[in-house]
């Protein structure tokens, strides 16, 4: 029996990976042709050769819907054009992908399932799944962030963990394997076909493998580590390090520095996963692959986070500091540098003093005293860093 | 009884490493407090704030020497100013470096001996410090580079390995226990006291912590890992991999497409040390020290090869291909790309095929189409990957 993909979600990433697994879905015998891809239903139209939408919160005219206003569901759009328009417009996607407003729809009798929607969509989309999928069914997370327990010890949490939490049966045991996906990954320039890597972290190998299998392409080079915790942290981990590395490139410091704080972050990352995941079988080789080194690098030369803090400290040293949210409205065009970016930075530092192991993350506790406790940039270097003789 | 240092080599490196070993010699009990440093002699003079060599070949004229002509040893220059003005201007360094030119004074009773001078100084230099430095005396190599067997299976050979079979017992037993630094430094930035971080390899830990001792200071921070091939090796094999990362940048190549083709390097670097080192303790640690990810990447951003490989796509794209020492003498100020660099990457696929291993390293394979076999840029991701499914 071939197998059953789902795709749920379909924003700028998930209309990306989109493109993979539709092409795979299609060539392969080992999946069935048609993957729906579950869209949040909006209406759009076309006005000047551009996709608009009505303004945020708009309602249409009182007895009128927003069809008769001249719109079009965006899902009639995206399975008509082959195209996301609003957003991944200019990128066909491949015709077995079939877009549904529906998600009980979409995941009926799926075998497989890949989760690429905003956290905040958990609790309100998934339990709609529920006795939809085939037994046995395993599920994939691209969706990255963190969350973490909001008192008591503040745990980070995984979202892997929280989707699985919401496919419980009625005795508390899993009823969906979980996976993820996460990597250096510009979901434009994957959408485009530029060469990029990515990883599966999976608890099962043959599961790992069957990712691998959809989503591996000729331009996608995806490989499976069996280590969820440790690939899903990194995606997180790593918008704390970029603040550090942006601070280095706003002091003008040159390349052995801002190496040095690349790297020491790694091995901070590696170690937050250990001590937080300990139980779970972080592997190190996983820091060795793209979801570890090549997604930090990626995002420590050119990320959002990178920029906001290189801003930070040039303004800092100008004698001009500005607030966080400040330099987020003016530099990314109203584009929030988002809750679990510099919010993830605040919330690490939580977990790691709910813990008591400050000592252990040196550069991530000095990067938190330069963001949010008043501490000059030019201490990102003044870490304690562990004597080694 | 305190260890006593010798520096042997008094380049910009070595001139600049000076600066750390000077610092802790002084300051701590456990070192003699003098540091020779050996300097090969050459004669200089001040001429218009600026110090000038004679031209190179020029000899003084018949029965005058160079102090006749106005000139003063270099090594006096350096006692008296505490400087090297020909190889780091404007540094003092610690007044505890003493600048000698001959190296058996300089090893004269030596514990532990420092060695930072190009390689092909060795055989000129090293027989003549036998029988000199103390018995039980620990070396430790800074330079970097690599040699190859010139014939059946073109073995690379480390640098600390010919150094250590300079100094033989008649019976072939290694006199010298040999560690290596390497890591992310550019010397200038060290010397200037910019934050950095170094990895020492060495065989036994205790003498890695006696090395960690010596040059770690509070703007350079120093970690041991018992590894010496895998650290050594990384020094030369990241010049292979600053090629397909320059090739990504001279094709406009995004951020995923360039974290990819470095993480891909790292990882054949790993296992070139695995296939070639085998026998010795290669880790997988080493490859998150500065070694490794953090020298990979500055080198990557940051260097000449980079630079070079840059210059040598974009020349093919606007149809003006030029070959890489015409790049090198163009770009580089007559500064040559060295040999050690863009000949790497020759012996290191020589080295490959003569083991029969090819496919195990499709990166560093298609970098060598690419430089010296006329395939185009763009099939820097044509690499034919593992499956991993």
């Amino acid at each position: 029996m071939p197998e059953k993909v789902a795709l749920i979600g379909s924003g700028n990433w998930g209309s990306a990976i989109a493109t993979k697994i539709g092409v795979n879905a299609s060539a392969c015998a080992d999946f069935d042709d048609k993957v729906y891809m579950w869209v949040f239903e909006e209406y759009v139209k076309e006005e000047d050769g551009k996709w608009v939408r009505p303004a945020r919160g708009a309602k249409p005219p009182e007895g009128k819907t927003w069809v008769d206003e001249g719109y079009t569901p965006l899902t009639q759009v995206i399975n008509e054009k082959h195209e996301n328009v609003i957003y991944l417009p200019g990128i066909e996607l491949p015709h077995n992908i079939v877009a549904c407003p529906d998600v009980a729809t979409c995941v009926d009798g799926a075998t497989m399932m890949v989760f690429v929607i905003p956290h905040n969509f958990l609790a309100p989309i998934v339990p709609k799944m529920e006795g939809k999928f085939a037994k046995g069914a395993i599920g994939c997370s691209l969706i990255k962030g963190i969350e973490f327990e909001k008192e008591g010890d503040m745990k980070p949490i995984l979202i892997s963990d929280l989707l699985q939490a919401e496919m419980k049966k009625s005795d508390g045991a899993p009823v969906v394997d979980m996976s993820v996906l996460m990597g250096a990954n510009v979901a434009n320039e994957v959408a485009k076909g530029d060469f990029a890597e990515a990883t599966i972290g999976c608890t099962k190998p043959e599961n790992g493998l069957k990712w691998c299998k959809l989503f591996n392409t000729k331009d996608f080079a995806v490989q499976a580590v069996t280590d969820v915790a440790g690939a899903e942290l990194c995606g997180a981990m790593k918008n704390v390090v970029a603040l550090g590395a942006g601070f280095c490139d706003g002091l003008g410091y040159g390349g052995n520095t801002k190496a040095a704080i690349i790297r020491i972050g790694l091995k901070e990352m590696q170690k937050f996963c250990k001590v937080f995941y300990g139980d779970r079988q972080i592997k190190d080789e996983t820091f060795l692959e793209s979801c570890g080194v090549a997604d930090l690098v990626t995002t420590c030369f050119g990320g959002r986070n990178r920029k906001c803090a290189d801003i930070f400290a040039k303004n800092i040293a100008a004698g001009t500091p500005k607030a966080w949210d400040v330099i987020e409205a003016e530099e990314l065009n109203g584009q929030k540098l988002q809750g679990e970016r510099t919010g993830t930075a605040q919330d690490v530092m939580k977990a790691i003093k709910a813990k008591g192991v400050v000592d252990a993350f040196p550069l991530f506790s000095q990067i938190h005293k330069i963001a949010f406790e008043g501490a000059k940039p030019e201490t990102i270097i003044d870490m304690k860093l562990e004597k080694y003789y």
